[in-house]
Parts: C-alpha cells; sequence; structure tokens
C-alpha cells in the first residue's frame, strides 16, 4: 500500500479533539505504528489518559503548567518554546511514524508560538510521518495544507444543564 | 463529587465519532472506571483498536458482519438485535460505569433497530451509568435526552485529494 503521512487536524469548539487524537493513538499504537504524543500547555500528571497510555507504553509527554494565566504566561510561553525545539527534534529524529502535537492550535491562538513555527513542522517532516493537530482556531494556512480536517461542534454541553465535569470522562 | 451518569453522543459527517469514544474509553480506563465497548455493524477481528485495547483489558465486543450490503442485511438486522439485547443486559447488569455503544445511531438509520429500541436503553440505565452513542444521523429524540452532544464535522478528506486510507490511521 502507498504509505503516505496524513497532516490531520482536529479542531472546533467541541469536545472530542485530544480525546479522537487519543483513539487515534490507541488505533495507531495497536497496528504497530511508532507513537508520540506531545501536549502543549497541559501539566496534569495524574490524568486517565496518561495513566492508560504509560499501562499501553505509548510515549506521551507534557510540555505545559496547565491554564494558561496572566501570572503564568511567561513561563508558559518558555515551555512552548521547549516544546516547539522538542517536537522539531523528534519529527527529524526518524523513531515516530505519528507525532500528535495536542493543543498546538490552542499556543499559536495564545500566541505562546507563532504561525511559521507550527507550519515549518509539516516541512522539515518526512513524507511518511503522520502530524496530528489539535486545537481549537486551527490556522487557516494549515487547515489549507492538512489532508484531514474535522471540526468539533459543540452541538450541547453538560454545563448547560448544570452537572459538573464527571472524573474520567471529561478528564 | 456529584456523581452522574452522562448521555453522551458523537454524531456528524465527520471522521473522530468512533475514535473519540476509543479515546473517552482509554481515559475513563486509566482513571479506573470499568469500561464496555459494544459494536454495532462492525465485525473486523484485526483492527487496530481491538489489539491496543485487549492489551490493556478493556473489554469490546463486535456484534455485526462488517459494512451492511444488500445481501448480508437480513443477518445484520439479527446481529443488530442480538447485540441491542446484549446492549440491554450489560446496562442492567450494574457490571460497568461507563458503555460505549459504537455505531448503533447507524444501526437506527438503517433500519436493523428502530427508536423506541435506542431510547429504552437510556430509560433502564443506572442515573451513575454513562453512555455514549456514535455514529452519523442521531435521533433528534436522543440528542433531546442527551448531556453532551458533538458533531464531527467533515471539513476535508484525504479521499478528495486521492489518497487512500493510511493503515493504523483511518483503519
Amino acid at each position: 500500500m502507498e504509505r503516505r503521512g496524513l497532516i490531520i487536524v482536529h479542531t472546533g469548539d467541541g469536545k472530542g479533539k485530544t480525546t479522537a487524537a487519543l483513539g487515534l493513538a490507541l488505533r495507531a499504537f495497536g497496528a504497530g505504528l511508532r507513537v508520540l504524543i506531545l501536549q502543549f500547555i497541559k501539566g496534569k500528571k495524574d490524568s486517565g489518559e496518561l495513566k492508560a497510555l504509560k499501562l499501553l507504553g505509548v510515549e506521551i509527554r507534557q510540555c505545559g503548567l496547565g491554564f494558561i494565566t496572566k501570572e503564568n504566561f511567561a513561563e508558559q510561553k518558555k515551555f512552548a518554546r521547549a516544546a516547539i525545539e522538542l517536537a522539531q527534534k523528534e519529527i527529524l529524529s526518524g523513531a515516530w511514524d505519528l507525532i500528535i502535537l495536542d493543543e498546538i492550535n490552542y499556543a499559536v491562538k495564545f500566541g505562546l508560538i507563532n504561525a511559521p513555527e507550527i507550519l515549518s513542522l509539516i516541512e522539515i517532516r518526512s513524507p511518511e510521518l503522520h502530524l496530528v493537530f489539535t486545537g481549537r482556531d486551527a490556522l487557516t494556512e494549515l487547515i489549507e495544507v492538512a489532508d484531514l480536517v474535522t471540526e468539533m461542534k459543540l452541538i450541547k454541553h453538560p454545563f448547560q444543564k448544570g452537572i459538573v465535569a464527571q472524573s474520567g470522562i471529561e478528564f
């Protein structure tokens, strides 16, 4: 079969952008692909997905401090810079078949990294490497070069009914 | 924390409905929830997700023959009937915290099962049980009773560029 690395984007205001990327990691890992997940901004070390992925042996690295605040913005920016450099290094390493850049769109939106930096990741990759970009408000230029783009659209959220976020489901 | 079983729906014409449900299974399993996945229509035994879920120890059962064709329609209907009965039994068993009913919307759309059958699954569950319904063209009545509804919207698909489906990513 023709092996062709896909540029995949999950964007939109709905749930499921990261979750679908995790599902993709699961499927790809099960199919024998070498999968790396780099999470921008995020820093929660005890999430359900982290535990399950570690149990499986899927490589996941968190490169942030959690929610962006006025107080931690400068430090988040440093972390995002390190994350971009790590992404470049891993893309060039040849060690992976699929790299998921989780919340990277959000990092661009909030000015932690800039548009050319995210687009250059696509330019430097080998044509067999699959790359997944998640986060709301994906760049137009990213959508233009992508092969597979899904918008996760919020139709209804439990918050609207006054239901608090449920452990194991939403976090 | 208030434990409240959510009714979750992934619908729309885009990729990521099943994949996000798999990601949810991963997260929930990692968080210690007891997770069961019932796949309607599907019958592919060697998919990447099946291998990875089995490795993890997540229960997944396929209750179909794969693609619906004119030739297999009657038999698919029998399988879907058995799947609904299995879903009822498992919902009532108390053995699970999260049950994913993958492609069940599709089974309704194609007349393998009917609307009251899918809606009754919600009525018989205990209020702590999370239920996930995936598949395009979800019933309006289902969306009405749901807590969390995401529409996965197709923005761009590799098929449109003439790229064949990639192993480990799309199947």
